[in-house]
C-alpha cells in the first residue's frame, strides 16, 4: 500500500464563485471525497448503518492554508495521508496539487462516533478499522497512537 | 392568510459562478427556502420525525425559467403560491422577484411519503396537513383536487 | 460518434441531506458536469473568456423528474443527448440511471451568449461550435433548426 | 459600534446531509455570510469592481472546531470578531451559537488584493476600509497592527 492515497478531481462550474476561482469552502469537500475514496479502496464506508447501530465519523477540527487558486476545468491531484490513528480519532492531511505545484494544505480529525437519537456518541475505533487504517499510517512513517 | 407568502433573501458569494450570477442549480435550493419558510408559518415542519413515522415530502418534478440574472448581494423577493392540492401531492409556483422585475419562475411537485427502509412510500397527506395547505389554495383561487 | 454521451458520477455525501438521499437540487449540478464533459470531449469549452469577448451559456429553462432516489457511494451513468441546435440555443436531455435503473430525467436549455457590462447579450452560435453540436445531434436522430 | 458583530441564521434542509446535521464545509459559507454582512453594516462591500480595478479578499488560512451539531431549522446565532488588521491582510473569529451553547468556532484569514490577468496581488488595505475596520477592532480590544 502506498504511503499516500489520490484521485484526480476536476474543478467543477458550480464550484466557482464570481471572482472566477474554486470557492474556499469546496476544497472542504474535496477533502471529503479523497477521504470517502480512501475508504472505499480499504473496501470500508464511512457511514455504516447496520441494523442495531450507525457508525459515523463527524469532524472535530479541520483547517485549511491556500497558496494559488483552482479554476474551471483543473484536473487537481487531491493527495491524502494518514498523520495519525488514535483510540477514537483519525487525523488527514490532504494536499492539492495541480500540474506539481502546490495550491492548497488541508487537515482534518474526524471521530468515531455511534450515532445516537441525541447525537454523536464518541467510541473506540473498532478493530478492523483500526487495524487498515494503521497499516497505511505506517507505510507513510506517521504514529499510530494506542490512547 | 394572504394569497401567497414570500421571504426577503439577499444572494450570498459562495452562490454565485464564474459567470458572476447566482447559479442556475442555486435557485431550486431558494425554492425550497421560501416552502419551508412557508410550513413554518403553518407551524409545521416538512420533514417530522415522530417516534414511529418519518414523513418527508420528495420532489417528483420540478421546473424553472430563467429571465434576468440575479447577482451577489442583491436582495430578492421570493414568492411562493400553493398551485394545487391533491390527495397526495401538492404543487407549488415559485416567483423571484428584484424590485418588481421577474428574474425567474419556477414549480416545484412533491408528494407526501413515509420513508421506510427501502425508500419512501406515498401516502394521503394527513387532514391536519392538507387543511391548512387547503386553507392557502383557496386564498390563491387555485384548486383544492379530492384525488 | 454516439449518439449520447455519458460519464459515471459517484454521489458524495455533501450532496446528500437529512432524507439519506442525494439533494434535487444537486440533479443540475450533475447535468451541467455531464455537458461540460461533452464540450470537453469535443475539445471546447463553455466558457469561453478571448481577449475581446467573452463566450457563455446561461440557461433561460430547465427541468427533472425524479423517479428513484440516488444514494451516497451509488455510482450513477448520467447520459446527455443534444435534443436542438437552434440558431441561438441548444437544448439537451440527460438521464439519470442506476443499473440500468431510471433514477431522474432532466432536460436543460441554454442560450449562447455575449458577456457585456450589463449583462447577458444572446448572439448566433458561432459555426464552429454549431457544426459540433450538429453532428452530435445527427447521430442522435434529433432535428438541427436553422432559426 | 459593538465589540463583536452578528447575524441569526437557520439551517436550510439543502445545507444538512445523510447523518442528519449540518455539513462541516457549510460553516465556512455561514463564516462567510456573516463577514459579508458586517461589511454591508459599515456601508461596504467586499467585492469591488470599480471601473480600473477590482479588489477582493481571498482567504490564506482558515479553520474551524466542532463542538455540537446544528440541525435542520436550528436558528443559530453568528458571532463575528475581528481579531486582526495587518497592513494587506484581515482576521476574523466567528463563533456560532444556539442558545447559547456554542457550537463551532472558525477563524478566517483574508488578504486584500486587486485582480489582474493572471490572478490575485496582494495590495495594502485601502485606508478607508482600514479605518473601518480598525474602528471595530479597537472596540473589542483586538490589536490594530502597522505592518
Amino acid at each position: 500500500m502506498p504511503a499516500d492515497f489520490s484521485i484526480k478531481r476536476r474543478i467543477q462550474f458550480a464550484e466557482t464563485d464570481m471572482a472566477g476561482v474554486l470557492h474556499f469552502s469546496n476544497y472542504f469537500r474535496l477533502m471529503e471525497e479523497v477521504e470517502h475514496a480512501f475508504w472505499r479502496s480499504m473496501e470500508m464506508t464511512v457511514y455504516d448503518a447496520q441494523e442495531k447501530r450507525t457508525v459515523s465519523w463527524p469532524r472535530v477540527a479541520v483547517a485549511c492554508e491556500y497558496f494559488m487558486p483552482a479554476r474551471f476545468e483543473d484536473q487537481l491531484d487531491v493527495h491524502l495521508t494518514v498523520t495519525h490513528v488514535g483510540n477514537r480519532s483519525v487525523g488527514y492531511e490532504i494536499e492539492f496539487l495541480k500540474e506539481d505545484k502546490r495550491l492548497a494544505l488541508g487537515q482534518i480529525t474526524a471521530v468515531c462516533c455511534e450515532m445516537t437519537e441525541s447525537g454523536f456518541e464518541p467510541v473506540s475505533i473498532p478493530d478492523a478499522i483500526r487495524e487498515k487504517l494503521a497499516r497505511q499510517t505506517a507505510a507513510s512513517g506517521n504514529p499510530v497512537s494506542k490512547v
